[in-house]
């Protein structure tokens, strides 16, 4: 039998649409890498009434349920609570956990308010989580056949909590079930077409599943497979992977299972190489998602975002006749800009993009969506221009973003 | 009775943790602001056996469910199918839905792929929803009770079908109960202590409901009020509002149901004033978070993401001396950096950010989590720093970026 995990994320915020649950993807991931099947994720309010139904209902169908949030200190957080009342019995006060919570308070020269007390109050038979990252302890108890673990709802806490102690605990559990993933990137076609293309591999129970992934533009074919070892699941990913290259041709360009930035990061880090970004139409976007990588700053020096005419003479050195004679959207304009780049932040490569991401400023010669590109390097410019159909500011952007790390992709090392 | 809502986010790779579902939060704002009470989100595999069991349940418990995804053209998609099972018939192929398919990729000169075909098949009684953005009919059928609403998952396509279509009929159903939202944004104390300080307002059942927020050091306090018309409520939270301002002193810096980067875009615009930035620790991510705004440009000149040395001085003219006597995370950089961007962008205010992030670079003098910040404008420059708690490099980052923001907010205009 395969281990079942359900996940569930609980607040009035998240269920208002006032906050976005990242927690859930993030368990998923997690509990996916290490063979447990995630089934489903509910995300609910903190009303007793809904939050006691969902928990008995998840407990019920599978064998695994990480829930977080309603376990900070103030009275809207009540998941201790509710599960107290499922398993039909009072709250019992955890000395330790409440030495834990005022020594982490003082610690930081913070105030102890009494209402903390709560934190370290537990269901009937609930065995404590410490949290050494903030007030919050998690707690681990059975509910009917399946495990029930409460971690706080800040994505920092639940992260400690679970690389912690969850994840190792599940790891013992039996019915995990070996696998492996591999993504294959692809910029070109529609997703109907690369559907087409690859449609004898989509079909129900096959293993490795593949399916596709649309977002920005950007389609990723996915390949998940299970065996009895890890090893062998890599390896049948690897047979479905080789089955489809042929297929993709120039469509496909970039193989792994982490995330875009990451793998420019990781390319221009194993080339020795750094990079600076000239963004206008992308607004900083590139530089942010590169920033987000843990150790960018080996690699990237820096960028300058350059909306105005005038910020990209005073800032990047484009000359003014270039500017005049082509428009800022233009390949020279791009190529002078990326070049302006590489100089001042005295970087191997740097990339440009200026373009119109709408939803003005199109002209027919100049549409929305048209976008042009640079990249310089000790070999030269090249620039060259795309047009991204006109389907929104954000599509324009994030299909623009996508290009960026192509190009530096694509780039032999 | 109050119309009570559902959403269901449907595909396998957002249960395996491989991409992120923003369409329910999304969902879930619209369809709160309206007047429904929405009381629960699915995220469930393409596995026809388990959606089938998810789409019953929620037509049993709500009024309104609407799900998003597995409506394209590739046979992992099968949201379609599942609903005509649950339905007890065969799925119907419908003319118009076709034609509009094929005449979308024909006037974007892509080829008709056959599998398209799919998509214009319907359940049993589904009227469909024209899709105007891309090839995904969306449809409409009655479940029960409860009228089930079939979007796509891409969100632009998904927002397009809901304003154009779903949200109107919505409307029109009974037991829409007005409401309105007031937040508070507060920078400062621990969640606990903001809890004990405004905990009579925390009650179960108080209309309006007050509840807490907590993101990456910034605390929200959610106003939410229903009454028999809209401005009723907006009277209760205000009344609310009142009450707790006293409370809160000098830790509020901002009031509203708008994000903080439109929130600044929003003032800056009011006061006819423009902005640069000079970031360093925060890496883009102000700058990014800025020009995500619609109508950004009107107000952002642009900024340097300045990580290296170097580029301090080549981009923003800092002096080197004030570098070498001060070191890179100093007030007197924060405030060279300053006056170096709102002099290259010519812009009428510029902030900086230079500090130390983590996870290493930090000092005895310098711990991770000290930040240095300066705004120029033509009343001169002032710089200051922030002690952020050493709780992981994003954390010291989205902390930074609220500073900013708030910084930007708390300058009169």
């Amino acid at each position: 039998m395969t281990l079942v995990a359900e996940i569930l994320a609980i607040g009035d915020e998240l269920v208002h649409g006032a906050l976005l649950d990242t927690n859930s993807k993030w368990l998923a991931g997690e509990l996916e890498a290490m063979g447990a099947v995630v089934q489903r994720f509910v995300v609910v309010s903190d009303d007793p009434v809904e939050l006691r139904a969902v928990i008995a209902d998840s407990c019920a169908r599978a064998d695994v349920v990480v829930a977080t949030g309603g376990l900070g200190p103030t009275l809207d957080d009540r998941t201790r609570d509710v599960v107290a009342d499922v398993l039909g019995g009072p709250l019992w006060f955890h000395e330790e956990s409440w030495a834990q919570v005022q020594q982490w308070l003082q610690g930081r020269r913070r105030p102890v308010p009494e209402s903390n007390r709560r934190q370290a109050m537990l269901p009937p038979g609930a065995v404590p989580i410490a949290n050494p990252v903030g007030t919050a302890p998690g707690f681990q108890v059975k509910i009917g056949k399946a495990w029930f673990f409460a971690v706080p709802g800040v994505p920092r806490e639940m992260k400690v909590l679970m690389r912690d102690h969850v994840l190792g605990v599940v790891a013992k559990m039996p019915g995990l079930r070996p696998m492996a993933q591999l993504w294959l990137r692809v910029l070109g076609p529609s997703e109907a077409l690369l559907g087409e293309r690859i449609e004898k591999f989509m079909v129900p129970h096959r293993n490795p599943a593949v399916g596709i992934t649309a977002s920005g533009g950007l389609l990723t074919i996915r390949i998940v497979a299970s065996a009895q070892t890890r090893e062998q699941a890599a390896g049948l990913c690897e047979t479905t992977a080789a089955e489809l290259r042929p297929l993709l041709g120039d469509w496909l360009f970039c193989e792994g299972t982490v995330e875009l930035p990451e793998a420019v990061v990781q390319r221009l880090k194993a080339a020795g190489c750094t990079l600076a970004l000239a963004e206008s139409c992308t607004g900083g976007l590139a530089a942010a998602r590169l920033v987000d990588v843990p150790g960018a700053s080996a690699v990237f020096r820096g960028g300058v975002v350059a909306y105005a005419d005038e910020s990209k003479e005073d800032l990047l050195g484009v000359p003014r006749a270039v500017l005049q004679q082509h428009g800022a959207v233009s390949e020279p304009v791009a190529a002078a800009m990326a070049e302006g780049a590489r100089a001042r932040f005295g970087a191997d490569v740097a990339l440009s993009t200026t373009g119109v991401a709408g939803p003005d400023g199109g002209t027919a010669q100049k549409p929305v969506g048209m976008v042009c590109f640079a990249l310089a390097s000790a070999d030269g410019t090249r620039a060259w221009t795309l047009r991204i159909p006109d389907l929104g500011r954000a599509f324009v952007r994030d299909r623009a973003v996508f290009e960026v790390w192509r190009a530096l992709l694509a780039r032999s090392p």
